[in-house]
């Protein structure tokens, strides 16, 4: 697993009002995706989510304790790499909290929680550019 | 207010646990601190911290439903700056969870809450560089 992080997601109540939050602080999003907002940040992506949502991404209970409502994501350089950085995390003692799968917006993630319960998605996204650096570019940034 | 995240954070149960965790998946720390553990990454740092202390530092309840164990973290480029960023995010209708202070590692930092609650710490460090486009880079690194 190389030394990256690639998005951050915050879980949000009411989207328009969370990026209207954003904007006003003079943020510009980045293009308009239906149902969630990405920043593009320096490097990596901030994205808005509805936190309800994004607790059933992780298979994580909304309501619990074990979710706080952020989820980190690591994007893998290829489909394959997805399974071997889970493996890797599973090894160093992980929690799997979701196997890798085909997901409905064209990639394939997975979910492991650290020590604490953090949840990191590791994710193949093959429309987002992680140059050499491993910085996340948006295609339309 | 840049568009951009210098650090986040995330709160720990045992310092020492979640390091290794990093460490196992092949992550090197930025030098040697005590108390906290920072890893430089593409363009922020992440840091591990207690998470008592780090609720504590946000003036937030370790315990309570609306501290998910996380901080995010803006470095602004100027002591002043941070009083800005503070009042922009406070008009745009941010919760102002500890206005800006002097502190203990030789900064100047405070928080605001997002709509949501998540923590963003706003702080002037002077010993860490952020570069023209906005990357941070620890000096040591």
């Amino acid at each position: 697993m190389e030394q990256r992080l690639s998005m951050i997601t915050l879980g949000v109540a009411d989207l328009d009002a969370s990026r209207h939050f954003y904007e006003t602080l003079g943020w510009t999003r980045a293009g308009e995706e239906p149902g969630i907002v990405f920043f593009q940040l320096n490097g990596l992506v901030l994205g808005l989510y509805p936190r309800d949502a994004l607790a059933e991404d992780a298979k994580l209970d909304p309501a619990g304790t074990g979710f706080g409502g952020i989820a980190l994501a690591y994007n893998a350089r290829s489909r394959s790499d997805v399974d071997a950085v889970l493996t890797e995390a599973a090894r160093a003692g992980a929690t799997i909290l979701k196997p890798a799968e085909d997901v409905f917006w064209g990639g394939y993630s997975g979910y492991f929680a650290d020590p604490d319960g953090h949840p990191w998605e590791v994710a193949w996204n093959p429309f987002w550019e992680i140059t050499p650096e491993g910085y996340v570019r948006l295609g339309n940034q």
